[in-house]
């Protein structure tokens, strides 16, 4: 069948009519499939149940530098979980400070602190008429939401398969000192799967900044989240570019083991400049006598070495693969030479990103919900909730098990199917 | 022997001379003796220890009303650990939060939160020319370094054994609208070990504010803490007189339990309004996706009643009493009528506060570090860490086995007697 734009306006009409008749049959089945967010499935956290037993009534709960894991304090975290996070955040663990169970909350505090407090001597930022802040769109919402909550301008920046469009980065930069500020998650980004080139890393970390205290904050949330053997990607070290580059202090890079071992009960990363790990901490020490050491001491022993936690990755590939392959082929077969639509095939992370024709994104996602199957939001992977094309709608397939998926799939084919013909005839 | 102040010169300068040559002895021998902070024992950290294993490699990682929670979400916390903070909270479940590891980060969270958003409508404190604080003396260093983090400017309120002096802070809220709360810690007092009686509950719940934001914090950080059976004490709820006097937003009660099961590795919570609650949950939902529920699990599974919560603090009393026993005895039988100083003997919590002779406590302090014995500094208890009087010295005897508390405390007498003769003296 050629394309649906090819249609006579009958042809369009008969066409829409069946599709509506198969959208009827799948809302009489009652689904109740989500799609909607890049939760871990239950055999994936399965993978971490032996964690659980690390710290027996018997274990010695001192980590290898003899702070003992059940009292107070070690505020920046121990060895053993700086060890592991430095595997997830390419850096020695002397530059880590080990969190507590969500790097959300390690980002939500740094731009908390830059708020309150400003770095450097600079003027505390909530004290300016105005700070913008830099989000490679389509994008991830959380981050979004902290800077829209801390009253700042987002300012959308088109990704291109490389990054960000540095060309407008640079000059947006250059000339205006109240942009402090830029998203990055710079490797199987969320939710366009792509990973920075070494040459945009390196024009983020050499570009000249009217705001002396810029900062990229750098979730690399998805560096070991592989899902094809042989398909790796790794994302180059913006730490090293931004020391190469005379710009030590510029990055704060963040990761967690929340899609590695169990989201929310995980430990957390950060890694930056002595300036930067020792202005977190000034404040940190204010705000907590010391992370969760236990759980620390848990994920380290866990998962002591590289091997170990390249192992560990494997496992949940070999479950999350065949989704992103089963999408992947729905879309397809369904959706090739019918609609003008692209997605992404991503090499790791947790989304597909998939742009349906402009302005049909909204009526998708509300199609599939009334037919039980929840997607996330269309516009929130865009600043303020705004999508300008109304196309682009996050694809999360990590959490139905592969026959839910199957079904999901199918009503998404036919949503988007809808969609476009209605914009067709109407 | 009669006090000191009546010895003549020569037979002050003679005990002087002895107590040195001790003290000198005590100097040789090398100790390490630590009362500085409320850690608790080993001993009493062993009795968590069970709690390691109660979720094991089968475990079923659901809450009892259906949450995975190993999985993401569950902002507000799950049921099992509200039910465990209603009882060190007083309140009901569902006024509760519970949090991660810190009650003190949930205390930081709640100021830096009222700081960049302000409450009600009313105008974000940091906007502010100046917030003031109110902060009974001797209390708690932490409190102090949050509000002094955050700019503020800290009033010091003479303490009583009732409580905070009620008349100067009913004179202070009524007139000054930029005191905008104050801190209390209400029962087992830290350091003081006082709990607040009806009528300064009642007091504080009802006093006219000039400010309508103001707020208590209520860190009833001791509340299930008992040294003795039979004397234990009970502060009045500030919730129920704050509703009952029509001013139901102006608390945020806290609790941990840190000094429960394991410090750093517990659970937190905080209990307000359904305003405060649905404002704090606001930014929460911000900041992180959700609390580390298995590790509310485990707390929850372990202590599962009000019961298994009072026999597990009964055994922390059996550890503890003996030392609070040994450092009363030790400064009666050391102090009692040769030095002009007093001392608390708490019921419960985890601190002795020692008022020495005034202009002293810097310099016992001092004596007490050269001779091996670690003690909190001197001033710590007071706002910007300066003591009017420098005499308050806050005694911690958790820590130390009983045995080396016994030889700390020998020294701390013995420093003790010695600056209050070199004050007669020189």
């Amino acid at each position: 069948m050629p394309l649906y734009s090819s249609l006579t306006p009958e042809e369009a009409a008969a066409e829409l009519s069946a599709l509506q008749e198969s959208y009827r049959s799948y809302q009489a089945k009652g689904l109740k499939l989500n799609m909607a967010r890049g939760k871990p499935s239950a055999a994936q956290l399965d993978l971490s149940r032996p964690m659980l037993e690390v710290l027996d009534e018997e274990a010695d709960l001192h980590s290898c530098d003899g702070t003992d894991c059940g009292n107070y304090g070690g505020l920046s975290g121990i060895p053993e979980a700086k060890q592991l996070l430095s595997y997830m955040l390419n850096d020695r663990p002397e530059n880590i400070i080990a969190g507590g169970s969500s790097s959300l909350t390690l980002m939500f505090d740094a731009i908390s602190r830059l708020m309150a407090f400003g770095t450097e001597g600079h003027a505390p930022w909530s004290t300016l008429d105005q700070v913008k802040w830099l989000c490679p769109a389509p994008g991830y919402d959380r981050h979004f939401a902290i800077c829209e909550t801390f009253g700042m301008e987002l300012i959308p920046i088109p990704i291109t398969p490389d990054g960000p469009d540095m060309d407008l980065v640079e000059q947006l930069v250059a000339n205006d000192s109240s942009i402090k500020g830029i998203w990055c998650v710079p490797q199987y980004a969320n939710p366009t799967g792509i990973t920075y080139s070494d040459e945009v890393v390196q024009r983020l970390a050499c570009m000249d900044c009217a705001a002396p205290d810029f900062r990229i904050f750098w979730d690399n949330a998805y560096s070991v989240h592989h899902l094809f053997e042989g398909a790796e990607e790794h994302v180059a070290d913006i730490a090293d570019a931004c020391h190469a580059a005379g710009n030590p202090n510029r990055y704060l890079k963040f990761a967690s083991t929340s899609k590695i071992t169990f989201p929310g009960a995980g430990i957390s990363g950060l890694a930056a400049s002595p300036m930067n790990i020792e202005e977190t901490l000034r404040v940190a020490g204010i705000q907590m006598v010391g992370p969760d050491k236990l759980n620390q001491l848990r994920h380290g022993r866990f998962l002591p070495t590289q091997e170990a936690l390249s192992r560990h990755m494997a496992a949940h590939a070999k479950l999350l693969a065949p989704k992103f392959q089963l999408v992947d082929r729905k879309l397809k077969e369904g959706l090739s030479e019918k609609v003008e639509c692209s997605w992404s095939s991503p090499n790791g992370g947790y989304f597909i990103s998939f742009e349906g024709p402009k302005s049909t994104a909204k009526r998708i996602v509300r199609l599939a919900k009334e037919a039980g199957v929840q997607l996330t939001d269309a516009g929130a992977t865009w600043p303020y909730g705004k999508d300008p094309f109304d196309s682009n709608i996050r694809i999360a397939p990590s959490m139905p098990p592969l026959e839910e998926l199957d079904e999901a799939m199918d009503v998404f084919v036919t949503c988007v199917k809808i969609a476009a013909l209605e914009q067709l005839l109407y």
